[in-house]
């Protein structure tokens, strides 16, 4: 049988190039001859890409409702996408997964860590990523970047850099309190000196 | 200022009648001179019903996918329309509440009841019904009745009979259980006996 596959997250506030990075560490993983599934979150499997829609529409749901409709998404994404893959020996990076619960409901709107705690572990049952790499840039610079991409401002780029200031510090305390399956990455470098030391990572913590 | 509104919760499983006496209890509350508001769930707000629509589609969810969108349903519905509606004095109706999720999800789809009351706590933050009817029908006549409505199946009628027992049980140990909160109602009688009976409780119970 076939080796269990491995889970990758990546996390960051706006602007981090988180999307960009999942797809060249992919490109990496391929070239060492390993299947890669690339996905994210919130969405990642039909029924939580339907929340997903919900979510980003602004159904002008307070933090407590948004944290159990993106955990309701995570559940079906990790039955649905994540289990199968990675039992089928397909190692998986998801552009977001449990941490930026906890960042942007948690450290960002003041949703309590214990009730976020007791949403994961009733919708994740334990399941973790094997490594999480938080992309780290400071706020100005990384809401820079996400305007620069020319979209619409999202619901979180519109608020305050405040709040985006305790996203930042919020994944770099999360990642502080879980060195074992975190590593912070500097990202305010160019793209391909962050996806060069994201290879250097990945090949070694999970070689 | 107005006092407080009172909330009272009607559940039941299929046929059960819980939608015309729900509208009944709404015309005796009426005449007797209260601000009534019916509601439902899962809905009962703009986002919660954007939820129920999922729900209802057949998203291909997991039990414990469902509980946290049904919570994340009943927490808009509980912050958008249950508490301002209480605050400003009215007496509100719910067509099912929280006991739906543990008699379905939990009793008839086996999510552990540890599971349910931890989204029951993040979600409610102990806001309870006042009073609590369940309406109690043998399974088999409150399938003929949900049968005889005419529309389609949905998607628990379409379960077997033994699922129902279970969802039926459920409720009823679910009463047994809180008897300050829940009263069961024989509702295997007619309409008007029903809404007679149940006009009697809520009378003696919130006078």
């Amino acid at each position: 049988m076939r080796d269990q596959g491995r889970f990758i997250s990546l996390e960051g506030g706006e602007g981090a190039g988180k999307s960009t990075q999942a797809q060249r560490l992919a490109d990496h993983l391929a070239a060492r001859g390993l299947p890669v599934l690339l996905t994210r979150e919130p969405g990642g499997a039909p029924g939580a890409e339907a929340m997903r829609r919900l979510l980003l529409g602004g159904a002008g749901l307070d933090a407590v409702a948004e944290a159990l409709l993106v955990f309701a998404a995570r559940r079906d994404h990790l039955v649905s996408t994540l289990r199968p893959a990675l039992a089928a020996g397909i190692w998986v990076i998801s552009d977001r997964f449990v941490d930026s619960t906890r960042a942007y409901q948690g450290h960002g709107q003041g949703v309590p860590a214990a009730a976020i705690e007791a949403l994961a572990a009733v919708a994740l049952e334990g399941q973790a990523p094997d490594l999480t790499l938080v992309l780290d840039v400071p706020v100005a610079a990384g809401l820079a970047r996400a305007r620069a991409r020319g979209v619409a401002a999202d619901r979180y780029e519109r608020l305050d850099e405040a709040f985006h200031q305790r996203i930042r510090e919020g994944f770099l305390a999360i990642a502080a309190a879980a060195p074992g399956r975190c590593a912070v990455v500097d990202a305010a470098r160019p793209p391909g000196a962050v996806a060069a030391a994201i290879a250097s990572l990945v090949d070694a913590r999970l070689p």
